[in-house]
């Protein structure tokens, strides 16, 4: 993309409404624009980077055998009166009502409509095990939304709902779950740590948060520093081996880490003392396994193999797809503006004229875009006639993990400028040399 | 994909709500599932399809320089309100109150918020010209909801803006949309044919409506046959040439095409008697100028090379992406199921296994998976317990183009045996041959 025919409309001024870092760096680089309280427009850059997220999602997620699908943003009421929501589920609950005044809701999450699917389609344990998750915007009615897409209103999630036969099968899909989590994490270059939490209206005593360290965040954490060394890496998991997945799930859960909600003084006081740790999380995903509290109110059955009907075994997996823009950019930023991390970057790299309109630059520039295009990366070329200072500064900005400089000295001599911008270190070297190097980083990514 | 492992919830019963082929396909094939009147859920293989022609929509937008992003759902009422159309809606518009009693709106269209988002980022028509679209759910209303997901409440639409200097500029952006649609619709599979429309709540002079004809189709079209033999075929248009995307425009608006609602009896009458054409068609798409009708009243202006402040010309322009899985389906199928073009096929070709069970064809089932699938190739393979004439009825219903049947007879000979779905012929060769014909078929596509 060239940035003269792009929008990218950065703002100078830090706006004042914005209290945390990450939601004034998406206002100041253009990613987003509050069109309510708690509602927002995604702009091309917010749009790009919400785009490379819900890929990674869903790739890991059919990975792990699960299968999306697509319930829509309104449900009748009728449904949460089956389980009982209906009336429970308090004012953040968004209720309307249509022109034939039947009540209808903007879902606030999908255990309802998800069994109903279930029940109308599924009758044998011949089908099970099954997965279906969906990610959809959602809408939860906040008294005071604030901290930008963090707490807004109008969110995308990802849920995911299992159906199981007995309780192991789905404890089984609960683990699955909590390593296509990990993963998926670990992907967008953040360490969200699996802590064991309080189930709150979705119901169930198993149930873990997945929380980044971040000193915005809006739960307190309690942790063994243990946990901050795993990591996932790139081994190649067997979703459907039992023992594998629970030996993950082991790894990962052995060292302690609560939030407030569940945390335990006496256990924490004989972790080491050099490794207690104590922090501000924010949660970025939740599991929950929560057997036949939906499916027995709402007959979601199956028919055994010798013959008797029993209500499925379930649970509900969320990953808040547009929060983690937030989260991310909390765990990782500096003075300058946003640092992405490569896995989520909405360019692959900028390139910086510094002499706009000088031939051997523009010429550089051009063969530069081409080369890192026709090897499958996409640019982000400053190719407007600003002062380099300026072009600097945005490139800072808006975060994008390499820059590439071009200027009239370093082309005489057959070099171009390739810039980390986490490190801030530069080093010389050949346009061609810039593109391999570049090819070579996204390769592992 | 393993049929054992999906969710297809195929129906063997014609489902009695539905009235038109599409509708009633869609629910046999397991595609979506009604949640209230005009509210789907889109099951996995209508979400697979959905998917996919929602790629073949951004795509072409973007190879027509349009920048995507995304608005919310949920509008604030008193953006609608500077416009005048609050109140000249109707009750089609899904009025709602939060919990703060604030006027809101699912939003129907976004002419509004973009003029919105426009006037508070650009201010100088050095940022001309722009085009944003996005690609979000939509409500309406209405009264009657009906033919599945032809006529939902809930549905999803691709709606791009165009904002320029003048008229001129503003033709070229109407010109390039038109162009942009007709090649979109073609990677379809689909002929949609550009007919002069009535403009209605939108506004404009300028507008035209894109009809795929189709017995069930709503609007009573008159057309000149010339028109039907127009191929867009694979031409490379260079979108900022206005001369090259006017010729085109030329060619595809020079015969006669019109809706009851423009059509000139007159007119038509000049045509030569045996090329003079009446049907019904559906409308898929829709594009509009109509200059300053939002951004004079909303204040969206931009500052000249001589100073002085004008209000943009803008125009308007929809596909109904969710609309189209219906439009496909009654343009394509026959007596046994749907027949999916090759451009938006949920799999690329189904594999079915005569005698599971059989090691000799689960194994060449097995490496035809495996084969197709590096090839970059998606199939779905069937791999139930099941008796041939029931695989067959399922693959006919869910329409997938080409087939792959192994069975031990041909696997002893060395062959398997493919099939199109659309014509009914089948040839038997090696499954090599079966792998590279479908690999050479979708390189094209």
């Amino acid at each position: 993309m060239r940035l003269s025919r792009y929008f990218l409309p950065v703002l100078k001024e830090n706006p004042s409404e914005a209290q945390i870092v990450s939601h004034r760096y998406m206002l100041r680089a253009g990613m987003i624009k509050q069109q309510a309280a708690g509602i927002y427009s995604w702009l091309p850059l917010g749009f790009k980077v919400l785009k490379r997220i819900e890929q990674i999602v869903h790739e890991e997620q059919i990975r792990a055998g699960h299968i999306p699908l697509l319930m829509p943003t309104l449900q009748p009421a009728d449904l949460w009166r089956e389980s009982g929501r209906y009336d429970d589920y308090g004012e953040e609950m968004l209720r309307i009502t249509d022109r034939h005044k039947r009540d209808m809701l903007y879902g606030p999450t999908n255990e309802e409509m998800i069994t109903d699917i279930f029940r109308s389609h599924v009758s044998s344990y011949k089908d099970l095990p099954l997965t279906l998750y969906h990610i959809q915007w959602k809408f939860r009615d906040e008294i005071r939304p604030r901290f930008g897409v963090m707490r807004g209103r109008e969110f995308l999630m990802k849920d995911g709902y299992n159906f199981d036969l007995d309780y192991e099968s789905a404890i089984h899909a609960y683990n699955r779950h909590m390593v296509s989590y990990l993963r998926t994490y670990e992907r967008m270059g953040l360490q969200a740590i699996p802590m064991r939490a309080a189930s709150g209206p979705i119901g169930g005593d198993n149930t873990h948060e997945f929380l980044v360290l971040a000193s915005t965040g809006e739960s307190e954490v309690f942790y063994d520093a243990a946990i901050t060394d795993l990591k996932f890496g790139d081994r190649v998991v067997n979703y459907d081996d039992r023992a594998e997945c629970e030996a993950i799930v082991k790894e990962w859960t052995a060292p302690y880490a609560r939030t407030d909600e569940t945390h335990d003084e006496a256990v924490f006081g004989q972790i080491p003392e050099e490794r207690r740790r104590s922090s501000r999380g924010i949660e970025v995903g939740q599991i929950f396994y929560f057997g036949t509290k939906y499916s027995e109110p709402m007959g979601a059955t199956v028919v055994t193999a010798d013959g008797s009907r029993v209500p499925v075994h379930m649970g509900s997996h969320g990953i808040g797809v547009s929060r983690l823009l937030g989260a991310i950019i909390e765990a990782s930023h500096d003075d300058k503006g946003i640092i992405w991390p490569e896995g989520v970057t909405p360019f692959h790299a900028g390139i910086v004229n510094l002499k706009q309109g000088d031939s051997s630059t523009d010429l550089a520039c051009e063969a530069l875009y081409r080369d890192l295009s026709a090897r499958g990366l996409e640019p982000l070329y400053d190719d407007r006639d600003e002062r380099a200072g300026a072009k600097f500064a945005t490139m800072d900005l808006i975060g994008l993990p390499w820059r590439i400089t071009v200027g009239p000295r370093g082309i005489s001599a057959g070099k171009v400028e390739l810039t980390n911008r986490r490190t801030g270190e530069s080093e010389e070297m050949s346009s061609g040399a810039a593109v391999d190097r570049l090819a070579q980083i996204y390769a592992g990514i």
